[in-house]
């Protein structure tokens, strides 16, 4: 008599799980497709490691069909709130496991047949970190170089298609604030959501064929170009080169990646309201704050690397200016280690591995937007101690802002740092020091890529790390790249009950 | 005809910052009183610094008996809260000057004739954190030692007083949570604040008394014990011996050593309603959740010291007891370099360094309220993302947890790690290591007192660093000590307008 029962619980969260399944299924699809593109390159190449992709592609297909077929008709009813905070991490994890694969079947470096490594290689792909365990990557196999070149690029879109149609409904983090802009349905230029998928879609692919373009016009190989360009615009950071950007020198290109970096940590749905016509988008608030920032930082490190003598005039705003750029805009990219500029050097580029680009756009991190709800909200702690009995509206970019945007901020904030000492006290219980232990975890949760320190800093890897380490880095890439929230929910009981 | 306005101006500034500049008039002179009983020591033990003293004495009572009797009068309407955010920091400020003298007048070590050296030195006293510029200390004449342990014994009811009497009226950190237990005027035991203050005194005096008869019972001269006894209540951390607390070992001084740095991390009205008869006073929720964190604490790293065979079962315990207590009450106090028990270690008492013992003791750091506040608002906020339309009624042991606590507690944490972020990288910016530079920083707004690392580390001293990074580390444990808000309101014009 008791059987019926669980049976049917398990029916009822078979079909509540469902249509989560089935978007997961059909992501897992789309990445198999994927997987043909660096298929083909190795066969052109005639690279063996053809028959790694070739082995993954057909197993996610199978997986990926399986979980299509059997869950269709699942998402007939729409999804409710914990099917959204399901659908983010299944669809991160499923993509992780399947893009692991070609790492662990290649006979390349590292990845091959170790489970950490080709896990951290794949987690640090999708989630555009762009830390690395391998090295020797000029005479790495072209399938290899642009199936991490495509993760981030696939992961970039990914981001920005949760950041718009999913973390807004679920306020997390504060991105309530933008829930206007994606579910506003009066607009008249943008009157429906598929049209504006459609319209980001199409500028991603955009952005990505210019920068391809300017990349082969100022010197790099077609190859070369493309996954520069995919892992560019996707503020990923992964490179062909153990020398990174800082390979290619000639002809004013590396002030060129800067300039595809900040485009990919801009939010994507200003270059769509450009596009409806709307000249002004892009002078936006967090764009301004983000662009003001960097100026300001490129500048003062700039001078002081000019007037200390270490370069010229000009490589010494360039270098300031990719490095802060690709660390602030979590691409992370080097043209140099960084570190030998000394401990300034080293704490300036700790803190700006926290910062993050805007919100909606490819970039990790804290986030412009957060930092200026954070200053708002002191800015008003501050009147009140002075004038108990004042009264001080909160506004941002002229919208009043509410209670709950800013305690979601808050708490958004507050889980991050309490994330960030969590793993870095578990990075350091494995044996590692406490610099790179610190910038380790940072640079993970903030999706950034180097840390600090000799072995994982910009002229390093992470393969020398204990496995246990990059398990723990590889959780904190997808904390950090889910928004924290849609991750830890997870962790929650009363998430799973009733 | 411009003139009259000026001078009018000045005249009503004066008569704004008159009953200010009494009261800090009224703590110089009780400083001066204070240097009488180093003055004493050294004659009787006939070292020569007793001049320091005496000219540093007469100083500081010409200098306190001028603004008395200048502002004489001025006190009479009590003070406005714009008067009482002056207070704290003006009063502490002049403290520290004038306690710095005997230090640069004596003839012993680093602080002699060095005024970042001095200033450090007194500072450190006075906000109870414990880092010191000094080493030879087994051999320092004995007023200048004595002096040390004054002056934190002087810092701690300091801040006990300021904590009770002034923050929660201000409304600082969420202090305003405890402002009906000294502003109740309803309660029968204690029905004037007088009395309270009067208790509050004794309960020092005896605690300080309790511990100086038992460090004296326990092995330590009748000097060391009361040096001890003086920097162990304040949880101040100067100690008599270069070796610290690990200069006296036999017959388990070590843990009644610990035993009187958790009694002065303990809100001292719970001492003075344990004395009105309220025998569950101290079965309070800060109390116990300080306890319980550091007895887990200290069972993890003393089992793991034990089971690495580091040292002998009672051993293990004791050294991991002692070192939590200090470094969490905020003492600084150290019986052992524990970074030699590796990296764990080290990460460990990093995380330790933030933490702090409860509100209106003499402990320093974010304190335990504040986590538990934190802890709330984080637990409703993931309620929240589960069931946004769900009520989820906030409260702190038994009370409701009002928006203002909140934001208060949210604001003061916020400001913490920003100060700490600034201060970590503008002591990179001199020059010093990662290591060195953030613990160092932490050290000094959590006035606890020792750092990492081998420079600053707890076998170390502070007198190596830049003299620009004592300065800051000096306003670091200032602003740390002053619950930020009192130090920085100051630097906001709006502050000094109207």
């Amino acid at each position: 008599m008791t059987s019926p029962l669980p049976t049917g619980a398990g029916a009822a969260s078979r079909r509540w799980a469902s249509p989560v399944l089935y978007l997961v299924g059909v992501v897992l699809l789309a990445t198999s497709a994927m997987m043909c593109l660096p298929l083909a390159a190795d066969l052109y190449y005639s690279n063996a490691d053809w028959k790694a992709f070739a082995m993954s592609a057909v197993a996610s297909a199978l997986l990926g069909g399986f979980l299509v077929l059997v869950n269709r008709g699942g998402l007939q009813a729409g999804l409710t709130v914990r099917q959204a905070f399901l659908l983010t991490p299944a669809s991160w994890l499923g993509v992780a496991a399947v893009s692991a694969a070609p790492f662990w079947l290649s006979d390349f470096g590292s990845v091959s047949r170790s489970l950490p490594d080709a896990i951290f290689e794949a987690v640090s792909g999708i989630t555009t970190t762009g830390a690395t365990v391998l090295s020797d990557l000029d005479s790495a196999p072209p399938g290899l170089l642009l199936w991490r070149a495509l993760l981030q690029w696939m992961g970039g879109i990914g981001i920005i298609a949760t950041a718009i149609a999913i973390l807004p409904a679920l306020g997390i983090g504060g991105m309530q604030l933008f829930r206007t802009e994606s579910s506003d349905r009066s607009d008249k230029a943008m009157p429906r959501i598929r049209q504006i998928a459609a319209t980001l879609g199409l500028v991603y692919v955009g952005l990505t064929a210019t920068a391809f373009a300017v990349y082969t016009l100022l010197g790099m190989t077609p190859f070369d170009a493309l996954a520069h360009a995919l892992t560019s615009v996707a503020t990923g950071g992964f490179s062909t080169s153990d020398a990174s950007f800082g390979n290619w020198e000639a002809n004013g290109i590396q002030w060129f990646g800067a300039l595809f970096m900040l485009a990919g940590s801009v939010p994507f749905v200003l270059y769509v309201r450009l596009i409806a016509g709307d000249r002004r988008a892009l002078w936006d608030r967090q764009v301004r704050t983000l662009l003001l920032f960097v100026c300001l930082t490129v500048l003062a490190l700039g001078s002081w690397l000019a007037m200390s003598g270490v370069y010229g005039i000009e490589e010494a705003y360039r270098q300031a200016a990719f490095n802060v750029v690709s660390v602030v805009t979590t691409t992370g990219y080097a043209t140099t280690d960084y570190q030998l500029w000394g401990n300034v050097a080293v704490g300036l580029f700790f803190g700006l591995t926290f910062i993050g680009g805007c919100t909606g756009s490819t970039s990790g991190g804290i986030k412009i937007f957060r930092f200026e709800v954070m200053a708002v909200m002191l800015r008003e702690h501050f009147q009140r101690l002075i004038h108990p009995r004042g009264v001080f509206p909160r506004t941002y970019a002229g919208r009043p802002l509410g209670d709950d945007v800013v305690s979601s901020v808050v708490a958004f904030v507050s889980v991050f740092f309490l994330s960030y000492a969590v793993l870095t006290i578990a990075l350091m219980a494995m044996g590692l020091d406490f610099l790179t232990s610190a910038s380790g975890a940072a640079t993970a949760l903030s999706n950034v890529g180097p840390g600090l320190g000799d072995t994982i800093g910009p002229a390093g890897t992470f393969e020398p790390l204990p496995g246990m380490a990059k398990w723990l880095l590889s959780f904190g890439m997808l904390l950090g790249r889910l928004e924290l929230f849609t991750l830890l929910v997870l962790f929650i009981p009363r998430f799973w009950r009733s």
